[in-house]
């Protein structure tokens, strides 16, 4: 074979984007009631925007961006996010103008990430995002999250846990910050290069570092719920009785940090607790991203948002068992026997298909026996026959294929009568 | 502002995707009808693969590819086009051993060429495209383009104008390349250097240059048609005539050549001829690729098919004055007044959206009157008050805001009064 997929991409072939469609679907219909609305913002961006807002000692940025330099001499990256695009949008289109704040956006489409294969993981995958942007009310934190917890349910999905965190506010952040400074610095050469080029930067980035990660200084390092402010304790538990009142449970996990630098309080990750899921169980990760808007020149505009990967929905729904609506088959399928039939034939086809009937035929100059085969095959529920005699006559024979019926019609009156017994 | 869209892409906001999501609605209704099943390639591919498939000497190749080195030290290309990936996945995944040939799919996503900007031209955009591949007969010729007909005939257009061309086999292109060469050799000093180096290559591409359309000779050059040899000109007879069968109106033009390698047999191209359309006419365009599975490997697999521009054809719907349904309205808006009021208001929200029902809230901290200037804009079909008094009365007031009544309806009743009172 001369070509293939790149590594780490795939196809998704017919018998696959059918469950895509399904999914799709689903995250249509929930974002719709939750009125989030879709946006589709370009593959690509400005690097620098990815640099600044994700934050330049994040992995993402550090190791797994697709970054090229186009042929005016810009840096350009693959977008291995969405909310960094989406916030960019907000500000450029200027949004927080429209009266109905917070602006509620949502997206579905491809991601980059250059990162090791494993299953489950793939260096092109595609998010589900949802954003809403304006609002700094603890039960828009609470919305967001019932948003993907129901496009969940509606997968069919239950072995689901939600495990949440509050990261703080500015001040809370920075008394951490120092906190884990001082802790690590004192044994920061038993640590690997990254983690001792982030410890002035950006030490939080250590506590989820995939090298260091059986350092007993990462369990023992200061914990961030011990400096939350009196302010983000207060938004924190007003979050969680907004959930306790939505009967969505959540375990609290001190250590839930998230892999990118734009996030403050809540933070949440969704995870499969399904026995037959792979090594990685994050299905959905989000959080607050208050200050994000500024960050790059626009106005004040706390946002929360998240993203789920519809590869893991989908491996999550195959071990969990859950199956999919079937495709639907093929309404008709037309055998015409010798040159004559063919012609009206395919003029009957064209018809057909204009009327919204899902119908074949032939183009393989097959005999009668192997296209009445692919009829079977495609599950056709009804077979039109068009031989020489029929074509003299001016009519067809329509065959029900599962009481095995058969009428003779009139050429002029098959559109009308096929579809009037058509079951649908 | 700090950042922007980059330059020849564009963010489509939800007062567009709403748009496209119709336009997608109606690729999925009609590719159904027509049995073509969607494929999600990925957005790169191999550099190579469109070198080969595509033509070294075509302007998409050698201009207008975004082509970068991954971390793997691999070249790889934003795919320029749709059909080089879709037969490479053919192959790849052997779906010559299908056992109904031909294999008809069709994908929707983002196409990459780094042009020079102008008005219905991006950098991304949007193809909707189709292949049947594993069929020589005229009469999937005549189907693709039905196919294509059909789509822009459901979004309302009727300025249409298809143009038709055959390029014939390679024992025709291999006459019609002589006699090119042989015309153009003496004056070639009279055009660009682009066209100097492409003239024994691939002289067809001097036909289609941007900058040497003006010269004489091109008008003058050899025409295909007159090197058709009698297998090729009968194929194209009949293309013509399963055309006319199916009352699909088209003219001939021998000028008709495609800015791509791989074309052979019928060639085509649908233009709007609306008076409000702008310079760039073309909507779509397509044509026969026998041999260009082999061309990788793979066996013989006879293919046709077609790609449009989604961005085109809302441009041409736009010049027809051709309207979409109107977007649905929020069924729902629920108005809270005090503290104690806003939980069971969102108790009650969440409960609505899990029933599938279009509905929000306020998330701003605003007074009633504002909230009911939200459900004025939102255009609510019913507002739900919830109160003090009613808090205290485990109630809730429904407006209907078509007619003005209102009802008090008890909280546990309320999911199913709504529900059954919606127009939906």
């Amino acid at each position: 074979m001369l070509f293939k997929v790149p590594r780490g991409t795939q196809d998704i072939l017919p018998s696959e984007t059918w469950k895509w469609q399904q999914v799709e679907s689903i995250i249509k219909h929930v974002s719709d009631a939750f009125r989030y609305k879709e946006i589709r913002t370009p593959i690509f961006e400005q690097t620098e925007l990815f640099q600044r807002l994700v934050g330049e000692t994040t992995d993402v940025v550090q190791k797994e961006m697709y970054t090229f330099t186009d042929k005016g001499n810009r840096s350009m990256t693959l977008r291995p996010e969405g909310t960094a695009p989406v916030v960019r949008s907000f500000v450029e289109n200027k949004m927080f103008g429209i009266p109905d704040q917070p602006v509620k956006l949502f997206y579905v489409g491809p991601m980059f990430r250059y990162e090791r294969q494993q299953a489950g993981r793939y260096r092109q995958f595609v998010q589900f995002g949802a954003e809403a942007i304006g609002s700094a009310d603890p039960a828009i934190d609470a919305e967001v999250i019932a948003l993907a917890m129901n496009v969940y349910q509606r997968a069919g999905l239950t072995d689901l846990k939600l495990v949440l965190n509050s990261l703080g506010d500015t001040e809370c952040r920075k008394a951490h910050k120092d906190a884990l400074i001082a802790h690590f610095t004192p044994h920061i050469d038993e640590f690997c290069s990254d983690c001792k080029s982030r410890l002035d930067m950006n030490p939080l980035r250590i506590l989820d570092c995939k090298v260091d990660s059986g350092n007993p200084l990462i369990a023992t390092a200061p914990s961030l719920p011990n400096y939350l402010n009196e302010d983000s304790a207060a938004y924190f538990e007003q979050v969680k009785s907004y959930l306790d009142d939505l009967n969505i449970s959540y375990v609290v996990d001190a250590n839930l940090v998230r892999g990118l630098d734009y996030y403050n309080h809540t933070a949440f990750e969704i995870m499969s607790t399904s026995k037959g899921f792979g090594a990685i169980t994050t299905l959905c990760g989000g959080g607050r991203y208050n200050g994000l808007a500024e960050d790059i020149g626009g106005p004040s505009a706390p946002g929360i948002g998240f993203a789920m990967s519809i590869e893991r929905l989908l491996l999550a729904m195959n071990a969990e068992g859950k199956s999919f609506d079937e495709e639907p088959n093929l309404e008709v399928y037309i055998v015409t026997l010798g040159d004559d039939a063919k012609r009206p034939g395919f003029k009957l086809l064209n018809e057909l298909r204009k009327s919204g009937i899902r119908s074949d035929m032939d183009y393989m100059d097959r005999k009668m026996k192997g296209q009445m085969k692919s009829a079977d095959r495609l599950n056709a529920e009804i077979v039109v026959v068009i031989g020489e005699d029929e074509v003299a006559e001016d009519v067809a024979m329509v065959r029900n294929m599962s009481d095995g019926t058969q009428e003779k019609i009139a050429t002029s009156e098959l559109v009308g009568k096929i579809t009037s017994s058509l079951k649908r």
